[in-house]
C-alpha cells in the first residue's frame, strides 16, 4: 500500500483538526508538510504530530512533486485561489467550505478542477457524522418512504467575534451553508426555492454588521420533499445539532450526543449531559471519517462523495436565502443560477 | 358547594369526551341533559354515564332554566348560532373549536357573548396537557429567556375521510388551528405574520378537495420571536405531538406521551413504545383538566383562561396561511384582520 | 348488565383509593356500603363520590344480602377474621394485603374461603400496571426467552412513620412482598430458595424498632432463574420502580413513569422530570384496572387473576428472607413451608 | 518532554489494543519494541503502526536499557514472572488483569515491585470510561451522599470458547473480577464479605467445564454499603455494561453506549440502537485514558491510580464468590485472606 503524501495549506484551527486526524486516524497516509504565514504558531502541535516540513509560503507545496494531495485551510478569500493552483499542479484536493462567497469565482475555480483531472472534495464534515450518516443511508434505503419532512435544528454554543461576523459573507453562507449541504444530503433531491425568516436575537452588534443571528428557513425539493432549518447563534446548553426526516413509512432522526450517558436523580429532577460543546468534539469521528474518505477515494481512483458541486449549490441556496430575507418573499434557485 | 348543573349539545364523538370527563372526573358537576338529533345513538354510554336527561331538541336545554352551562359539541355549522341562543338564555358556555369558518361570523358571535356578559370558554384542550403547560408556565416564568424560536411538530396518525376534509375549512382552519393556539400560548405574544409552505403527500384526493395534508409555516410575532409549524395528516407511527421552546436561557421541549414505558433490547435494535394513538389518548387528562377549569371559572366567577379572543385569532392566523400558500408570499394578520 | 353491588371495609388511605376507582372508573359497580369506625372523618369524600351507605360497624355490610362482594382496606390484623366472615356469608372478596403475618392463619382463612366456593383477589395492584403487565405478557409471550435473570428496584420516596414500621411485620413483609409478588408474576414460577442481605442506612428508629430500611435480595425459581430485589425506605427522587427481565433472547426493562415529557436544556445540563412521587400516582391506573379485573371476574364467573396462593406464597418468601437475613445464610421455601 | 519508551510483551488482541491506543492517542510515547513467540501474525498491524522493533523473547525487551516500561499482555500464566523480571530491571510496570490466579503468587509478585520500587498500573481499563469515572467522581464529590446501594449489570454479548472457559479461572476471577474493582472504585471503600448465587444457564458445555455463565453476586463493604453485581456470558443485544450509586442524596447512574443516537419511528415501535457490541468498542476511549494515565504518573514520578493492591483484592473477592457459590454461604473477605 503506497503512503499518500499530503500538504496541508494553512495550520488555524480547521488546519490543526485535520492535521490531527491524518496522523492519527487514517492509516496510509503522511503530512508531508505544512504552509501558513504564521507556521511558527504551530510549532507545539506540529512537533507533538511529528510534522516536520514546515514553511510559510503554500506555493512550496503545491511545487513538490512527491505531494499528492493538499488540503486547503487557509482564509476563505484564498480558497479558490490555491484550488486553481494545486488544480494546476495535479494535485488531489481537499478544501474547506465554502470555495468563496462569489458565485462566479466559484464556477470558475470549479471549471480549473474539472479540466484537470484531478479529485475535489468539499469539507462538509457533518455528511460523516455516525448519526447523521446513518439517517441519510437508513432514507436512501427507503425506511421512511419518499421523503416529505426535513427538520435541522442548528445553533452553535456562542456567536464567533463581530469582526469575524463581518467577513463571513453573513450567517446563511457562514453556518446555515453547512445545513443546506445535510439538507441536500438527507432529501436526495435538488432544493428549487427558498424562504427565510430571519432576525437579530443573541447580539444587536450582530445587526449592526448587516448580519442576522437567528433564523428560520423553508426549502423546497424537486422531489415535492420540503425542510426547514432553524439557527441561533448562541445556544447556552452546547452545539445543537439534531435532524429528523419524515415520510409516510415513518421517521428518522438523529439527537445530540453527549460526554457521558450519565443520569442523575436528585431531589428535584432527573438530570443528564448537556449536548458536546462544539464542532472540534462533536465531529471529532467526522473529520477522521471524512479524511478517510478522501484518502480512499485517491488510493481507488474514485470520486470523492462531496465533490465540486456540492460546494456551488449551497452557495446558490444561501444566497437565495439572504435575498427572501431582505425581500420577503420566496427566491428560487434558478433566480439566482441564471444571474 | 353548589352542584353545577350542565347541558351538552351533540353527542358525537368529542360531545362523548366532554360527557365522560364531566361524569367522572370533574367533582361537583351534573350532566343535566344532551341533546342530539341523533340521540338515540348515544343510549349505551349515556346509560353507562348514568345521564338520564336526553332530548334531540338543544332548544329545550337551552330553555331550561336550571341548567348553568352548555357544552356546544354539535357540527361546527351550529357554533355561533347556538352560541349566541345560549347568550341570551344566560348560560355559560364551553363550545368547541372553531366557532365558525366566517370570520364575520364569529364576530359577531362573540359581541353576542360580550353583551350577554356569559363567560365562554373555548376547546384548546391542548393547552391543558400537563406536559405543555409545563413547558408554557416554565416559559412565562422565564427559564429560557425571552422566547427566540418555537417548534411545534403536530402530526395525525391518518387522514380523516374525504368528505370530512371537504367540509373542514381546509388543514390549516381544522387541524393547524390548535397549532396556532398553541404557539401563542406558548410565545405569551401575538402572530403578525404568516408565511405556509404545503403540498399534497398523503392523499391526491385531499389536493382534489382543494386541501393540503402536508405543511411548515412560519410565525412572527409582537415580540420578535418566531415560530415554525411542521404538520402531516399521516404518521404511520401514531399522534405526533412535540413542542419546542428556546430562547437565550435555554430550551424546553415535550416529547411525545406513550402507553408504557417499556423497552426491548433485542438482537437488532432497542425499541420502545409509539406515541398515543391519537387524540382521545393523548389529550384524556386534557380533556378532563379543561372541564374542571372551566367549572372552577364559573364556580369563583372568573374569567376562563381560553375565551373568545383566543376562538378569534387563530381564524386569522389560519386565514392568513392559506392565502400565503396560494400567493406564495408573507402575509400580515393585519391584512387579514382588516377585511 | 346487572350492577354488581360492593361494601368497603376500612375508609382509610387504601380504602378511598379503591372507592375512588369503583365510583369513577369501573362501570357497572355501586359502592353501596362502607364501614369504618371511624366513617365520619370520610364524610367530604364520600360526600364527593355520592356514597350514602355508611356504619362503623362492619358487619353490617356482611349482613346486607344485596351487597356482592366486600373490599377488605381495614387494618392488617382483622384481614383474616373478616375474609372468614365475608366469605360464610357468600360474598366474593378484595382484600389488601397482606392477608395476616401469621402464615397458619392466612392458611386457615384461605381454607374457609375455598370452602365457601367465593371468589378472592388479593391486592397486588402492580401486576395491573400497564408497564409491567406488558412486560410479563412480552415475557410470556416468550421474547426474551427463558428467563435468566430478573431485577426489581423498589424504593419508597421517604420511610413510613416509626409507628406504622413497628406493626408492619417489618420491611419484608410490608414493603417487598410486592417485589416477591412481582418477581413471581414475572418468572412464571415458584421461588425455591432467598439470600437477603439487609441493613440499616435510612433512619437509626428503624433499627431500634428492630428492622431494617435497604436490603438486596436473591431469589432462586423452580425454572432456573434467579431474581434480585434492591430496596430502600428512602429515596430523596421520588418512587422509584423498575423491573428488567433477561434471558437468551433479549431483554425486557420498565423505566419509572414521570409526570410529564418536559425536557429542559439549560447551562449546566439537560433535566427531566423525577418519578411519580409515590404508589398512589404511579400506580393510579393499576388500582383501577384491577377493580375492573376483579368486577369482570364476578361478572364472567371466572376465576380472579391474583387469587389466595397468591397471599400465601410472598408471605413465605418474606419469612424466609426475614430469617436468611438474621443468620446470614440461604433459606428455602420448603424450610419455611415445612413449619 | 522526554519520550517515554515503551515494550509491548505479547501481542494478541489486547497488547494490540494497547498498541495502537499508545501510538495513537499518547502523547510523547514510543512503542520501542514488541515481543511474542508469534510476534510475526502481528506483522500487518505492527507495519500500519509502524513499529520497527519486533522479538519472540520478552527478555530482550528487559534486558532493553533505554526501555522505560513495559505493558504485559502475555497469558495469564506469565504474569507474575515477567513482572519479577521487569521490576527487578527496573521497568515500570503496565500489567493486565488478572496478575495471577494464585493469590500467593500474586502477592510474592507484588512484593518484589514494591522492593524495586518501580510503578505498576493494573489493567482496570473500565476506571477510565468517561461516563463510569464521572459517575466516580460526582459520587466521591457527595452528590448522592454515603452510598447505600450500588448496581451493576455486566453481561457479554457472546461467550469465550470453551477452551478459554477451561483456562479462565473461572468466571468470578476471568470476568467479574472487573465488576469487583468497579464495586470497588464506585464505593470508596473496601468489600468485607461476598454472597454468590450461580448457574448455568447459556451453554451446558461451560458447566462441563466447571465453570458458570449466570451470577447474581451481593457484596458488603466496610463502610456499611451493599453492591449488587448480575452477569451473563450471553447478551443477545450487545455489551451490557451499566452502573448505578444509590445514597440518601441521589442517585447516579451510567446506560450503554450506542454506536449513534438515530431513533426510527416505526408502525410498531420507536427503535434505537443497541449497545456498543463488545469492550473493543465500548472501551476504546478508556484504553487510551488509561494509557496517558499511566504515562502521566511516570513522567510525573507518582503513584499509578490503579495499582499492586487494586490486582489483589479483587482476586480476594472473586475467591471468595467462588467459595460462597459452591457452598451457598456468605464468605468473609478475612477469611480468604488469612490464608
Amino acid at each position: 500500500m503506497k503512503t499518500i503524501k499530503i500538504g496541508i495549506i494553512g495550520t488555524g484551527r480547521i488546519g490543526r483538526v485535520h492535521a490531527m486526524s491524518l496522523v492519527r486516524d487514517v492509516p496510509g497516509v503522511e503530512v508531508t508538510m505544512v504552509a501558513d504565514p504564521y507556521v511558527d504558531n504551530a510549532t507545539a502541535w506540529l512537533d507533538e504530530l511529528g510534522i516536520a516540513g514546515r514553511t510559510t509560503d503554500y506555493k512550496e507545496i503545491i511545487a513538490k512533486d512527491e505531494i499528492d494531495a493538499v488540503y486547503i485551510c487557509s482564509v476563505t478569500s484564498t480558497h479558490a485561489m490555491i484550488m486553481v493552483e494545486a488544480a494546476r499542479a495535479g494535485k488531489d484536493i481537499f478544501c474547506e467550505k465554502p470555495i468563496d462567497l462569489d458565485i462566479a469565482k466559484v464556477r470558475e475555480a470549479l471549471e480549473t478542477v474539472k479540466e484537470c483531472g484531478v479529485r475535489l472534495q468539499l469539507g462538509f464534515n457533518r455528511r460523516f457524522d455516525p448519526s447523521f450518516r446513518a439517517v441519510r443511508d437508513r432514507t436512501a434505503a427507503g425506511e421512511v418512504g419518499p421523503v416529505d419532512i426535513i427538520k435541522i435544528s442548528s445553533r452553535d454554543p456562542e456567536p464567533p467575534p463581530i469582526e469575524y461576523v463581518k467577513g463571513s459573507g453573513g450567517m446563511f453562507l457562514d453556518m446555515t451553508i453547512h445545513d443546506f449541504d445535510m439538507a441536500r444530503f438527507l432529501a436526495g433531491s435538488e432544493v428549487t426555492a427558498v424562504h427565510a425568516a430571519a432576525a437579530v436575537r443573541v447580539d444587536p452588534a450582530i445587526g449592526e454588521a448587516g448580519d442576522v443571528d437567528t433564523a428560520i428557513i423553508t426549502l423546497w425539493f424537486e422531489s415535492g420533499a420540503m425542510a426547514v432549518i432553524d439557527n441561533s447563534r448562541a445556544a447556552i446548553y452546547g452545539y445543537d445539532q439534531r435532524i429528523e426526516v419524515f415520510g409516510r413509512k415513518g421517521m428518522l432522526r438523529a439527537e445530540n450526543n453527549t460526554p457521558t450517558r450519565v443520569e442523575y436523580f436528585g431531589p428535584d429532577s432527573v438530570s443528564a449531559d448537556k449536548p458536546l460543546f462544539f464542532f472540534l468534539e462533536r465531529y471529532a469521528d467526522a473529520y477522521s471519517a471524512e479524511s478517510r474518505a478522501f484518502v480512499e477515494a485517491i488510493r481507488q481512483g474514485t470520486e470523492p462523495e462531496v465533490t465540486g458541486i456540492d460546494g456551488l449549490l449551497p452557495l446558490y441556496i444561501g444566497t437565495a436565502a439572504g435575498r427572501s430575507y431582505k425581500e420577503k418573499r420566496v427566491v428560487t434557485i434558478d433566480e439566482v443560477k441564471g444571474e
